[in-house]
């Protein structure tokens, strides 16, 4: 049966990757509507984070199964806890694509984003598109060469938090502080989704490598 | 070997309990140094975050261990599975005090909550004490009679949270966009540490009762 506990375990890589699509297709719905103050774009994205969450589930329910079939090797041990582990953070990231389209409902019709910090908004959508699809493959082809751009991806996303971190408290600063608030919340929003996206992809270096897992900042 | 293989899951428990405590602790002096402008306390528990992630990972090790054995029945592994997890959110909850810890540092020596919000944030601790002690009991003795009271501690908090943010918000706010900034993150940490705990009482729940995890939206 050695063959049906390798499929399940691919499976479980392609479900994984399925997620990826979903979670990146959810954010950029998500920029959309707070860029466009869409409002039904932004119900779209709200409604569908419970497919995402249920298809997290049921990665989770397969990997419980694999583990009961029984002596897995310690590397497919590995793989399992670690496709645990990156469904977790999947379904975070598409808790944070909803966020910001609650956002852009609890503002609606009014834009949640100041005019001049849209374009900010629009790269940083921009960047997490990258990030999501590039975590993507990761997981569908184990490579790990790739983990170096993630992390790119992410130092140019702690880059424009802190721009806009700074932007919101300078004293040219002319939309209050309910919108100081918006901006700052958004803004983690996105750096939050980029850094689930960093340990997405070292838990498949650790998979593939046997390395030990460094622990991401989230909280 | 049937008795090595409760030890181990017994230890697990225990180490969990204890992390329940380093955690609590960790809180705890985070408010004080949040409260006192205090720097001390505060590299303190930003110090001391490294040793909660130490003892995380080694209950995840073991974790892992206990599931090399081999042919885990499906209780045992449910609760293997689910201290992998308790554990992930133990972690977070420290990383949420030693974000407020840092939160206090950055603004030393000025405080970084106006006095007229002070007892508010004291509060806040207080609930976050009253709720990983909870949750600490909820471990040690698989008494999920206890997860209503950490629901309502929950529910305490997210209306404490609700509550600052209508005041950072209101006309008569006098301390400008930065300190309501300050504010509004600091209450997100206490509001994401009690529901990492609700999280927590969840797994626990199901690993006690066999009913499904409910998600609890922590992003």
């Amino acid at each position: 049966m050695a063959d049906s506990y390798q499929d399940k375990l691919d499976e479980v890589n392609a479900d994984l990757v399925a997620i990826t699509r979903f979670v990146g297709s959810a954010m950029n719905q998500a920029t959309q509507s707070l860029l466009d103050a869409d409002l039904t774009i932004a119900e779209k994205v709200i409604e569908s984070d419970a497919r995402i969450d249920t298809l997290c589930s049921s990665v989770e329910e397969r990997c419980f199964d694999i583990i009961s079939l029984g002596h897995p090797t310690e590397a497919d041990l590995r793989l399992v806890i670690g496709a645990l582990r990156i469904a977790t953070s999947l379904e975070r990231m598409g808790d944070l694509a909803e966020h910001i389209a609650k956002q852009a409902r609890m503002r609606y019709p009014k834009p949640s984003v100041p005019q001049e910090l849209r374009a900010t908004f629009a790269i940083m959508g921009g960047v997490a598109e990258a990030i999501v699809s590039k975590t993507g493959s990761v997981i569908a082809n184990r490579d790990v060469s790739l983990a170096t751009d993630i992390a790119h991806h992410d130092a140019e996303m702690d880059n424009l938090h802190r721009e806009l971190f700074t932007i919101v408290l300078s004293p040219t600063w002319k939309h209050g502080v309910e919108a100081a608030i918006d901006v700052t919340l958004l803004s983690r929003y996105y750096e939050r989704y980029a850094d689930h996206a960093v340990s997405v992809t070292r838990r498949v270096v650790n998979v593939v490598t046997g390395e030990p897992y460094v622990a991401v900042d989230i909280t």
